[in-house]
């Protein structure tokens, strides 16, 4: 690689990050994408890690392995602290930096507990794998505690509380209630798994709110049959280590509540010298470059309002996708010297899986507002997963899990193994 | 389960108690089965998960997704602390305690350091789930390091030091090549990945030194002419955190030494109040009871000296696998009344791959004495791996990793994540 050739930094590896690398795949610049993990994470499955269904390594993909085909790309495993504008470098947690020409912020999201007292010391998340990792371990290891000592289901050792009703709370109130019907009923025949309870609480008055509004019955419906208790309407108020307080009164004794009811922008957000907004995010210009800096491109779940008009864009996965690859195409255009553009997203629509046989799908306005709900709304969901994560090897090892299960109702996926904190994590919660 | 059936307490879900709980499957008794991990783990294939061949739940398998048909059997996940003779109980750390008619002792085996400064604390070791992904990450830190700060590698950054010429060393130090070799060259373009050395180290004068010498010549030649350094006749004297020292003079920097050069008992052994002789292992009876305590068995890793003829065994999967069936039979036979039989070991032989396409192994004088080196050793190894790994998704998931690797040269298990140690991991060194 020459050294005359503008250099790009992207900083997060994630689905912003990596399709803004894909996106100058034989763009005459040299990229270096820094991340603090070697692997890539698809977010969208981490619940089946967290119930037992997939693997930790068959929703992540190492960064190197994805890029190896591409030339002109280099990866650096580091925390970013900072960025030093006026010698146009990313500063590293090991004392290093990565200098550039243009820069891609691509840092992500965090947790937003919105100040609820007890929420990050005490609720479990799941956003990263090594979170994913931990919760699956703690849920399989209540049931181990509850078969040796049964009196402490009283207590609420098989309270399974999710804070948050949307695409994430409902998946995983899905997935968990068939883990305790389907599965743990064979693997502890001594033990009476049909105490074990799921509570999904909301604190708007319907599940999915962002969905259409029959969509949001369908999954109140399906999870209700299932007997996930859903708590529609109720905020949570405080979070201690074995009580859930809502306001209005309702608490609920459980050691294990899951935190699903909000991010916010990466802490980096704000320590790079830029406006941000809501939940931290930054805002950026109409081409998602930085205010005062046409180098400077941010993409992913750190934007905030963009543009004099303050759009803003639920931070998915696939406005993510479509935001890296416009940064990086914004940089190919400044390189020629030509104008940037404004970015408009492009919605397909939404979807989330309720469980077996049956998800809700709604395809935007724009293809024709056409929604699904049912086992066609659960095909439709398993094809785009399918499509989208990465790597041959993890797509046939889930469709793998996920046929074995459809057929045996069983999840192979049981180990009790706690991985350590990856960097940051403790820092997501903040 | 009525509850006038004899109990049967088993220790330790490894190769000889998992054995000894199929060989009880119809017998009338209730048993439990005692593990700190709630699954068991394939150790041979350990080493492969180390060289980022195999995901770690590859070669591991829940122990109640292993005993789910059998009815007779309860699972509790806790530590054993000791055995109270008067209660017949297994004290566990949980404060409770497990208790019995009959017992089977299977806690396996721990490190023997053989009192060298320095190996507790700064080896490696590769003998439980989490030692062999923390060491795989371990290794995949050293190159991501050495690529952003390549004068490191003039400290050793990317020597890779092997204690210990038996069957594990030979094939960590085969697959570790390998993959310096054909993998890592194409994850870091900018690095010059053949700086990277690997040196087996073996105290006496060849290599597998329990098999034929012209196996050992073999496994030399193979891992020579692909790079190894070999150093026979070297014994190690002390281990700092980056230089390892060795009688004679030798010193080679590294900040990787894999010690896979002795076990001994479990620690557990030194605390039931039972004789113990070399390497803390249990002496045991004939019938391999307990001496004075006909109700009492052991099995695997943790068995001594064996009857009046001090019998001693090697610490194999094969010898525990055939112990554990053993002690499980003579309690049914005293159930009936009958005398308790004298243990033989049917030994079939030994194998060891050495890296692609070669292999060595030799059935047992008893079975003809044959010798294979090369690739029909590798296929025998192949083939026997794949009969004896736990679980059909497992064997499955191995086989086509195999096969990928085989290929493509490729290995798919290059996430770096750290797992918390396993309870007793840090015991075990000690």
């Amino acid at each position: 690689m020459a050294n005359s050739r503008p250099k790009v930094a992207i900083i997060g590896a994630g689905f912003a990050g990596m399709s803004a690398i894909r996106a100058l795949r034989n763009a005459p610049v040299d990229i270096t994408v820094i991340d603090r993990n070697n692997y890539y994470t698809f977010q969208p499955l981490l619940y089946q890690v967290a119930t037992a269904l997939l693997e930790p390594n068959e929703v992540a993909r190492s960064v190197r392995a994805s890029l190896r085909r591409q030339r002109n790309v280099e990866f650096v495993l580091a925390g970013v602290t900072g960025i030093s504008w006026e010698h146009r470098a990313v500063l590293l947690d090991d004392g290093s930096s990565v200098s550039f020409d243009y820069l891609i912020q691509a840092a992500g999201s965090a947790y937003n507990h919105f100040g609820i007292p007890g929420v990050a010391e005490n609720a479990f998340f799941l956003k990263t794998l090594t979170e994913a990792n931990n919760l699956r371990s703690h849920i399989l290891t209540q049931f181990e505690r509850a078969s040796r000592e049964p009196e402490l289901i009283d207590d609420g050792l098989l309270e399974f509380v999710i804070i948050g009703g949307g695409p994430t709370g409902v998946e995983m109130a899905g997935a968990l209630v068939e883990l305790f019907d389907r599965v743990l009923p064979r693997d502890f025949p001594g033990l009476d798994v049909s105490r074990a309870r799921v509570h999904l609480v909301e604190a708007l008055p319907r599940l999915l709110s962002t969905y259409h509004e029959s969509l949001s019955r369908h999954a109140e419906q399906v999870l209700s049959r299932r007997g996930v208790q859903l708590h529609l309407g109720t905020a949570l108020e405080e979070l201690s280590g074995d009580t859930a307080l809502f306001r209005g009164g309702l608490a609920l004794r459980s050691k294990t509540v899951i935190w699903a009811a909000g991010v916010r922008a990466s802490q980096l957000a704000g320590k790079i010298d830029s406006p941000t907004g809501r939940a931290n995010r930054l805002t950026v210009n109409d081409d998602l470059s930085l205010p005062g800096r046409r180098f400077a491109f941010a993409a992913g779940d750190i934007v905030g309002a963009i543009g004099p008009e303050e759009r803003v864009y639920p931070q998915v996965g696939q406005v993510a996708i479509q935001q890296g690859r416009f940064a990086a195409r914004q940089i190919l255009q400044l390189l020629r010297g030509a104008e940037t553009d404004r970015f408009e997203y492009r919605d397909r629509g939404n979807m989330a899986i309720v469980g077996r046989n049956s998800g809700v799908a709604e395809l935007s306005p724009r293809l024709g507002g056409l929604r699904f709900s049912g086992f066609l709304g659960f095909l439709a969901w398993l094809f785009i997963h399918l499509v989208y994560l990465p790597g041959h090897r993890n797509r046939f090892g889930a469709l793998l899990s996920w046929a074995i299960h459809y057929v045996t109702f069983d999840r192979h996926a049981r180990l009790i193994t706690r991985m350590e904190p990856s960097k940051g994590d403790w820092e997501n919660r903040q």
